[in-house]
């Protein structure tokens, strides 16, 4: 797939194909293939080995470091070559221009390939038994300013990096995570396209704006008042290609959200959308858990299928949270029947009430390790954001009980409570009383902060290099509204098939029916979720107007086509920003986006959003409201 | 990859994951890969053959047809199969069943699969051989409703097949189209990842708005007067990739581009994004040839490499136009030489001022094959979009010359032009006179409109089944701006590189500057478009500032880039849906995207763009302004 360039026709003479060669000593690498195919080095960096001593190569990189005139460290992608300077009288000229070379500029230089001198080896660096001989030297372009030294041990502000996103992306480490993102992307799609007959489709980004989603973009269009919206998800055109008969679709389909200033949030993400006919919940899971086999980095644990699969109503009796990270326990205990008897006034209160509980997480070595300045913190997060007491309890080495309920709890209590928690010495009891909806998720939230704590002082209780998926299941297809409660709301989104022997609670009490949907959750995270849809269009149209009480005539187009030949469907979609920062271990997904945004939303680098004067949006028949008091804030450098 | 269902663990009982199989006789088949892999279906319709006589088979499909009571067919998207009914009265109930079938509902149909007697065989179907004795039958779902007829040769109005998209996606050819786009997709990403070591980069679509961009959509974000804007295309993001050290970024880049309502352009569209460093002109153009010829779609023409090149010059001067179509002839020829002497006023005169010539173009057998309206045609066009005269000549069987000059042409002149055109008795010369910047666009335009005209009266004149790559190169790097000529644009953007032999005239002669940039051109249509970049920041301002009289400060990310260590780097994008619906033979690009636009970007399935009240867009601090009177049009159906 290489032409030498005197095989190229030119219709005329002077053309760029005749000259490059001769005026810029330009090759083509002799491999047709491989990262150095078509270009004007032979081989990379990193690449060069004992295999590669006596042979000349040609090399391009970035000067990372330059030492005492001997020799110069070069970089490339791939890593990092020792080039040495020759000192002999006859290279004087190419020894005068490594001198002058200033770190981070470009170079093309040609030499051979030999052994480094025993006693001069660097076994931490992968080409570390070798070194280059440097024949000539190319200065391709100098670096004048640097902002920050590129150097993976140089610590730099957010802003700072994101401002200069394009030295920051030199790292080793962003380098990692992008090309680990890249080929974990082509995996997915061999398996899905190449193995299982998927279809890669594109659907629009501009599309009709959900009434009230208020988390939409608007573009607006040539039309006066007419707008376009970003969507969310593709869920409606996945639907639609498959009443279309198209089978079995995906796609990497750029989503788009407005949150405001949400952490680790980015105003548009990727999303592995996937939807297939003629299939059920079952044969889904099964597609993902094999995807994901399939694509996982070589370099990282192994992950084991089929993966373990939890019901809701599990996950938030255990965990307190439906996405729960099974890399440790210090689950959810119901210790209602210890304190049935209990003297303690509210929480004897709080166990009458409908649906009031005792529960209890014990927190292993927790009353060794945490200190009263964290008991502090939990009970603050307790207040804060659940409105809800919760007693902090150290297990003393006699099996006593340090708190400040401990004197209000009978001894046959304590004993009951330590044994059913099976609590030991030095272990931290978390124990709240309330309601349960209320008391769940502040112990599932606790569970997590302790993880946290614990591990600050140097206590490993989630292992970072181990995967732990799961599957969640059987999730209430409705929930009351947060602001009216007699009102229900979809779970998930108003496509999702109930379970089939709940549909009939449809038309009775749809609060008890189950959906047909499942998330998928790892290491604490939820990463994907799915369901099969609803095709039959008088139960969408049902579940629309009378459950939901929405305008059905919005989704007229979906119903129409449910009417028309809908195949049994289902399909997922995972988040691809969210798995990829798990995998590789970045704090946030910006780490494993190019160009994220902060999370205001700005792009630091181009200073985007910016101002458009009026004149430029008449053409769209917009102009702008200007509030009447500028409320500052910015986190721009 | 497949696991049984009673190997999975479930925290509960009654999930979905114990009741499925029992009580809706879902069952995966026994394929682990494939395109039934995981479905309930055991084989898609479209496969079998004789090899499966005998077999047991579970198929899922559409009714296409019920041919008296006898058989069935089924169609999924792999093709159709004929369903034999049963007429035993054992079978009594599942005959009725099949009999009360509607068109195009959904159906899983279990069977055996056997020859067809002799005789019944039906070879224009893949299927032909076999049929499928029925044995059990369930209505996945009805069909009530249907606009248009599935059948292939029942034709649709345009706007009725967008606002039923999803049945339209049904027909075979739509099929054909977005699954051959898939596959050539996924041939691309192999070749570029796999093969030659590219990087898959997401870059953001929420990004700056470039000032005085008129052409792209802006988003207003939560920030009084702040918009992003949707860019037309990742220029910026992948040079900075390559000043990141990426070495090899490609992506398939979704980009938006706001035209109103230009005839087969999308608002949205796709190209193939890709930007090497290290690299000349000749390794992108041999990367994309191999591009090309690794992802070909086996059932097309092949194609070989290396594609030939023209300059931009030979094209301009021989074909009138920058992206020729090389699979005919019909040259332009210039003819000022012959005519020097000429009587003829109009034409002396355009001879005679600077830039002035007389060119024509021979039409092979064009006096036979067009009529007199046809000629009325042509002179219309150079009339109305060129502002010119062009003279018809027919040329008569004894080389006498047919046309209003004819009697001021003098004999030797006539031989003369006769000779020079190759011209034969039976052919029609077009003939205009004028400055050549004209002149030869009109030609070029003529040249095309006559191929158009004579394959309407039958005579083959462009092969639609061959593939005529064509490089273009040597482009002036500046051209004059329409409105202000004195005043230099960029001939593509201002990111290309000068040739290097050309780049010192930047400062004294800029109009003469060509670029290292290259055009692709696929039978007549500008397919793709790249260059070497400008690398170097002092030449990259001195272009912004001195030539282009634009503000650099707009750009100081990027030269802030350059300046910070940029290698040399250049690329190429290739528009997807172009080159798509030319290799499928599709006479819209509309053809292969799956939910496109109308001409005058709406959706018109789901009604997009649509009025927004004016409350949701208050967070995003912009009002409607609503013009006076409200001008109609729409093309709604």
């Amino acid at each position: 797939m290489v032409f030498p360039v005197n095989t190229r026709h030119v219709n005329a003479s002077n053309s760029i194909f005749t000259h490059l060669p001769a005026t810029s000593g330009h090759f083509f690498s002799s491999t047709t293939s491989g990262q150095s195919s078509l270009s004007i080095r032979s081989h990379t960096c990193g690449e060069l080995t004992c295999s590669h001593v006596g042979q000349e190569v040609t090399l391009c990189g970035w000067v990372q470091y330059l030492r005492q005139d001997l020799f110069v460290i070069l970089r490339d992608f791939s890593g990092l070559v020792q080039v040495l300077i020759p000192h002999d009288e006859s290279h004087r000229e190419l020894k005068d221009a490594f001198s002058g070379l200033m770190v981070e500029s470009v170079v093309k230089v040609t030499g051979r390939v030999r052994l480094r001198p025993e006693g001069q080896k660097n076994l931490n660096m992968s080409t570390g038994e070798i070194e280059v001989c440097a024949e000539s030297l190319e200065v391709l372009n100098t670096c004048r300013r640097l902002p920050f030294e590129i150097k993976d041990f140089v610590k730099k502000s957010e802003a700072l990096r994101m401002q200069y996103r394009y030295l920051d992306l030199r790292s080793s480490q962003m380098q990692y995570n992008l090309r680990l993102r890249s080929r974990l992307v082509m995996k997915m799609r061999e398996y899905l396209c190449n193995l299982h007959g998927f279809v890669d489709v594109e659907t629009p980004t501009l599309f009709k704006r959900t009434p009230g989603g208020a988390k939409e973009f608007v573009v607006p269009s040539g039309e006066p008042g007419m707008f376009y919206s970003l969507p969310q998800s593709p869920q409606q055109f996945k639907q639609l290609l498959m009443v279309a008969g198209l089978d079995r679709y995906f796609q990497l389909a750029r989503c788009y959200r407005d949150e405001g200033s949400k952490p680790d949030r980015q105003p548009e993400f990727t999303q592995v959308d996937i939807e297939m006919s003629f299939v059920n919940a079952v044969g889904i899971m099964a597609l993902i858990e094999g995807l994901l086999q399939y694509s996982w980095p070589e370099d990282k644990a192994t992950i084991s299928a089929p993966f373990p699969c939890m019901t809701y109503e599990a996950a938030m009796r255990d965990y307190g949270v439906d996405k729960p990270d099974t890399r440790f326990g210090m689950k959810l205990v119901d210790v209602s029947e210890t304190f049935q008897h209990t003297q303690i006034e509210f929480v004897r209160d709080a166990i009458v009430q409908p649906g009031g509980c005792v529960q209890a997480i014990c927190v292993p070595d927790g009353a060794k390790h945490l200190k009263g300045k964290d008991m502090e913190f939990l009970k603050q997060v307790a207040r804060t954001q659940f409105n809800q007491e919760v007693d902090c309890m150290l297990v003393r080495a006699e099996g006593s009980i340090k708190s400040p309920l401990g004197r209000l709890i009978l001894d046959t209590t304590r004993l009951q409570l330590l044994l059913k928690m099976s609590a030991n010495a030095g272990d931290l009891l978390l124990i709240a009383a309330g309601a349960q909806e209320r008391v769940r998720p502040l112990l599932g939230k606790l569970r997590l902060q302790c993880a946290e704590l614990l591990e600050g002082r140097g206590v490993p209780v989630r292992d970072p290099s181990v995967f732990h998926f799961l599957w969640v299941v059987d999730f209430p297809l409705f929930l009351p509204k947060e602001n009216e409660p007699e009102q229900l709301e979809s779970a998930h989104h108003p496509f999702t098939a109930p379970m089939p022997e709940d549909a009939h609670l449809l038309y009775t009490q749809p609060h008890k029916v189950r959906g047909q949907h499942y998330d998928l959750v790892l290491n604490g995270c939820e990463i994907g979720g799915g369901s099969i849809r609803v095709h039959n269009a008088a139960q969408q149209l049902y579940i629309l107007e009378n459950i939901l009480k929405e305008d059905p005539s919005l989704l007229s187009h979906l119903l129409e086509a449910l009417d028309s030949g809908a195949p049994p469907h289902g399909g997922i979609a995972l988040g691809l920003d969210r798995l990829v920062s798990i995998i590789v271990g970045a704090s946030s997904i910006r780490d494993v986006i190019a160009f994220p945004k902060s999370f205001k939303g700005h792009d630091l680098m181009s200073q985007a959003p910016s101002l458009v004067p009026e004149e430029e949006l008449r053409p769209y028949h917009i102009s702008v409201l200007w509030p009447s008091a500028k409320n500052g804030q910015d986190d721009r450098p």
